[in-house]
C-alpha cells in the first residue's frame, strides 16, 4: 500500500467492503463542494492509464450553484451532476460523445424549476442529460393520479440534489473508481425513500456502471417506479441507425406510434414534424435475467450497449425523438420498472410495484461504448444469444388506450 | 458596564428599550450569515451559567445554503432556522429532546420546495421542526378557497427565509438572550405583512419564549391566520402520555377522530395504521386570558408546557399522530387564531380574523421543559387553577362537516 | 488609445463592431458575480462626467444571492438586476426617482418564487421594478390557454436569471456604456428562445436605452409576446399628472375601466379602493414607426418619455394603479407586442405574433428623464408632431369581452 503523500488532506483511507480504497467526501452537510482536481499521480496509484477527477461549480442563469464531477478515466470523460440527482450529463471518448444536444443548454439547478409548471411538464426545462434518473415515487407522463394528485413528468429524482457525495478509488487493480451520491425523497406521511446511487468505472475504460439502491426507510409498503432515461444523439444516432435487443414483446406506446411499428428498430434522419414515437418493449433475459440493449450507427461501426437485468428492470421504453436537430434529435433507451404512461394507467399493467418497509431494490446498468465493427458485432451476437430463437410478440395495439385530447 | 474587548468587531452596544444590550446583526441585506461562535466569556458577561451562540450553514441536497443559529443557554441547546421562518428545529437539554423524528431528515431550503406540489401538500417535504410557524395569510389544509385560489398547506411562513436576523444579550441580569428575525410576506395587491419574530431565553434556562408581532403594513384590512405547530415525539410522547389544559370546549376535527374522543387526552403507543386524530380545543384562560397546555409522559415525570394567552391565540389544535415511529410518532400542541381546516371553512366559525391597516397582532408562547414530577405537578395544578371548576363542553360532532372524498 | 493600467485584471480590450471598447465579463458559467467598483478613472476614460459601475450581491430572505449592477452615469444611477431578467430596478437622478414603491420590498431571487402559486399570480411576490420584462412565450393575465395549460402572469422573463453579463465602454466619445445580459428560455419540445438584452447609456446622461434581441433558436415557428412593464410612482405620478402619446385608438381594458375613459389621460391622487384601470392604446408612429409616450407631473415640470417603434411594439397598455400609496401608487407605460389579456384572448386580436426558426425580433425603448418645463414641452410637442392631426378612435367597449367571475 505504497502511496505518495497527499497534500490536500482530504483523502482518507477506508475499508470499503473487503478491499482497501481511497475515499474522500466531496459534499456533505458540513462540507460544501469545493473545486478539486484529484489525479492518480497524486493518489500514488500506478494504473496503466492515468486518471483524474475534477469538481467544479457553475454560475449564471439557472446554473447558479450547480456542481459537476468529471471522471476522466484516461479514455473517457464522464460528467456527473450531483445537483441534479447524480445524473450523467455526458460521457466523451475522443470524438465520440455519449449524450445529445438538447435545446436546454444550461445544467439547471432544481431551485429554478417548477416541476408543477407547464401543467406538470416543468421537468422539460432541465432535460438534457445522457442518463436522467426518473422516479422513484412515480415515472411517466404528467397527469392526475386516481386520487386527483397531479403527478409531474417523470418524478422528482432528476431534480433532487444529492445530500452526500463520496469518491473512492480501490487501491488494487483494477483500481475501480466509484462516485457515490445519496438522494433523499422524503415527505412527511408520503414517502421516505433513500437512493444510494453509484457510478463506477475503471482507469482506461470507455464504459461505466450505474448501480443504485432504493430503500424504503418508512414503515409502510409504498408504490415505486424507476426508469433510466438514457439518451443518445449524434454520432450514434443517424439515418438508418439501429436498435437491437432480445425482445419478448413490443407494442406502440400510442396510436401515433402504430404507423412506424414495422420499422421500429430503425431510425430516421432528422425529420421535421416527426415529434416522437415510443415503443414499449419487454425484453428477454438469459437464465439469470441479464439482457442487453444495443444502439448502433448505420454502418454498424459505432454503438453503445446497455447491460441490465430484467428482474430489476423488466420494462424497456424505446423513445425515438427523431425530429430536427434543433428540436432535439435523440433516442432514449429506457430500462425501467415501468413504461412512460402516467402511473394511473400502469397499475392495471402490473407495472407499479410496491416496496415493503425497510426493503431495498437494486438497479444496475452498464453503459459500454462500442468502438468499431467488431465490438458492435459482438454486442449484436450477445443479443441474438439471449434471444436464442425465442419468439417476439408484436402487439399492434398500445397497452393503454389513452384518452383523446 | 465593564466588558472585555470584542475582537470580532461585530458586536455593538445599543439601547434596546430601556435596558442596555449587546447586539449584533447576524444577517442583513449587505451581510451574509457567517460562521460564528459567540460566548458569554467573549462578551464579558458574568452570567451564572456560561452560554454561547453558534451559527452555521448547511450543505448538500435540499439543505444547500440553509443557516442555523444554535443558542446554548448552558442548560438547553435551542436551534433556530432563519432560512425556514425562524422555526425552532429542536431544543435539547441533556438527554431530553424537545422535537421529533420526522421522515424528513434534511433542513430544507425553501428554494427547493414547491408548496403547490402534491396538490398543495409540498410543505410536507420540509416539515420536521419543534416549532413550525403556520400563516400568516392562511393556515390549514390545502384546497381551494371560495374564490378558487389553491391555498397550500399551512401558508408560507415556514418557507419564508428571514430577511434580517439580530442577536442581542441584555447587559444586566437575567442577561436575556434574544434572537430576532424579520419575515416579509409581501405580494403586490395581495398582502404586505411583516412578522417580527423573537425567540428569547436566559442563561441556564430550559425554557424559551417565542414572541412574534405581525404587522399589516398595507392600507387595507386583510384576513390573517396564525398557528404555532409545536411538535413533540419521544421521550415526552409515549404510551399513556397525557395532555392537559383548561378546556372550555373540545370536538373531533373530523369523523375519524370521533372514535377516540373519550380518550382524547391520552396517547397511544406507536400504532400502525393509526394515521392521525385531531381535536379542536377552545381553552379557558385566567382573568387575563393566560392559559397553559401541558404534555407529559406516562409517569408524569417529564413534560413540557406551553403558556400563551387565549386573547391572542383562542383556538388550540391537539394533533395526535401516534402512528409508527418511522411514519413520525408525534403530537402537535398548536395554539392558533384558527384550527386546521381550510380557510374557506373557518370563516363561518369566526376563526378568520382581519387585521386593519398598520395594525399589529402579537403572539407569545413560552415553552418550558418540565423535568421531574414536581414540575409536572405544578403545571397540572396551574391548569386546574385556570379551569377553576368551569365546565368542559364535549361536542361529539366536528365543527365542520367536511366533504367526503 | 492611451489608458491607465488596470490593476483588477478583468478588463480587456475588444473590438465591438467597428468601435474599440473596454469589455469585461461580470458573470458567466465559470465566473460568479464578484463585488466590483469600476470607475472611468480606473479605465482611463476622460469623459466629461466621471462615471462608475458597481456590482453587489444581496443577502437575507428571498434576496439571498441576488446580484445588482449599478451604473452611475454621473447624473443618474441606474440599477439593473441580472438575477431577475436584467430588469431595471430603478433609476435615480438627484432627488428624482424613476421607479415606484411596491409593497414588495425585497429584490426577490426567482429560486424563492412559485410562479404557479396563487393560481398563477406568484409573479406578484417579486414585482417592484421600474422596467420589468414580460414574455417571451406569453404575457398577460394568468389563466388556462386554449390547450388547458396554465399560463402564469406575464411569463417567465422577469424571473429568468441572466446566464452571462458583460459590461463594455466605448473608447471614443460618447463613451457609450453597455450592459449586456443573456436570458435563456428553453424547455425541451416547448421553446428555445434566447434574449440578448442590452441597457446602454452615456456618461452624464439622465436617459438609457433598453435594446433587446429575441431569437428563436429552434427549428419551428413559435408564438411569442413581449411587453415592457415600465412603472412610475412619485414624484412623476401625482394628482393631475398626465399621459400623452399620439393615439390611433384607445379602449378600456375591461368594463371597470369604462367609467374613467373620458379622463383616461389624467391621473387621480392616491384613491382608496380604486384598484386599477387599464387602457389599451394603439399609438401612431411617424413615417418610420417611431413614437413617443410621455408621463409628466401636474405642473408639467417633470416627466419621463419612452421612445419606441410601433413596428416593434404596436400595442401599448396604460396601467393606472392609482390606489393608495401603501397599495402601490403606480402607473405602467407598457409598450408591447400585445396587451395584458391572457394569450388565449389575444389570438383573435392578431396580437400573438409568431417568430420563425432562427429569426430574431428587436425591441428598443429609450427612457428619458424630462427635467424642467422646457423638456416636458419639447416632448409633448414631439407627440403632437407625430399625431399630426390624425384622428383618435375612442372605443367605448373593451376589445375582449372577458367572462364575469
Amino acid at each position: 500500500m505504497k502511496r505518495s503523500a497527499i497534500s490536500v488532506g482530504i483523502i482518507a483511507m477506508l475499508s470499503a467492503g473487503s478491499a482497501m480504497a481511497w475515499e474522500t467526501t466531496l459534499l456533505d452537510t458540513d462540507k460544501p463542494m469545493a473545486a478539486q482536481h484529484i489525479t492518480s499521480a497524486k493518489l500514488g496509484i500506478k494504473a496503466a492509464k492515468p486518471f483524474s477527477v475534477t469538481t467544479k461549480r457553475l454560475h449564471g442563469g439557472r446554473q447558479e450553484g450547480v456542481t459537476l464531477v468529471e471522471i476522466d478515466t484516461g479514455a473517457m470523460k464522464i460528467t456527473v451532476v450531483p445537483t441534479r440527482g447524480m445524473n450523467v450529463l455526458h460521457a466523451v471518448a475522443g470524438d465520440v460523445r455519449l449524450g445529445w444536444d438538447s435545446p436546454v443548454k444550461q445544467v439547471v439547478n432544481p431551485a429554478f424549476i417548477e416541476l408543477n409548471g407547464r401543467n406538470g411538464l416543468g421537468w422539460l426545462e432541465g432535460f438534457n442529460e445522457l442518463v436522467t434518473r426518473c422516479g422513484y415515487e412515480w415515472v411517466g407522463h404528467p397527469g392526475e393520479d386516481t386520487d386527483g394528485t397531479l403527478l409531474t413528468l417523470h418524478g422528482l429524482a432528476a431534480n433532487t440534489p444529492a445530500t452526500k457525495v463520496v469518491l473512492s478509488v480501490d487501491e488494487k487493480p483494477p483500481y475501480t473508481i466509484r462516485l457515490k451520491g445519496e438522494l433523499k425523497q422524503q415527505a412527511f406521511k408520503k414517502v421516505d425513500f433513500v437512493i444510494d446511487t453509484e457510478l463506477n468505472t475503471v482507469p482506461g475504460a470507455t464504459e461505466f456502471t450505474v448501480h443504485d439502491k432504493l430503500t424504503n426507510q418508512g414503515d409502510y409498503a409504498k408504490e415505486y417506479q424507476a426508469l433510466y432515461h438514457s439518451n443518445f444523439g449524434t454520432p450514434l444516432l443517424e439515418k438508418d441507425a439501429k436498435f437491437a435487443a432480445p425482445v419478448r414483446e413490443v407494442s406502440p406506446f400510442n396510436d401515433y406510434a402504430k404507423a412506424d411499428l414495422p420499422t421500429w428498430q430503425t431510425y430516421r434522419a432528422p425529420t421535421k414534424d416527426y415529434d416522437e414515437t415510443v415503443y414499449n418493449v419487454f425484453p428477454y433475459g438469459d437464465d439469470d435475467g441479464n439482457t442487453l440493449a444495443v444502439l448502433h450507427n448505420a454502418k454498424g461501426e459505432l454503438g453503445v450497449s446497455l447491460a441490465f437485468n430484467i428482474n430489476q428492470l423488466p420494462a424497456f421504453s424505446l423513445w425515438k425523438n427523431t425530429d430536427t436537430e434543433g428540436q432535439g434529435y435523440v433516442t432514449g433507451l429506457e430500462p425501467g420498472t415501468s413504461f412512460s404512461y402516467n402511473r394511473r394507467y400502469q397499475r392495471d399493467l402490473k407495472l407499479v410495484p410496491t416496496i415493503g418497509p425497510k426493503e431495498s431494490r437494486e438497479f444496475m446498468i452498464t453503459y459500454t461504448l462500442l468502438s468499431g465493427k467488431a465490438k458492435v458485432d459482438d454486442a449484436l451476437k450477445r443479443v441474438e444469444t439471449i434471444q436464442n430463437g425465442r419468439e417476439t410478440t408484436v402487439r399492434e395495439e398500445p397497452l393503454v388506450a389513452l384518452p383523446k385530447h
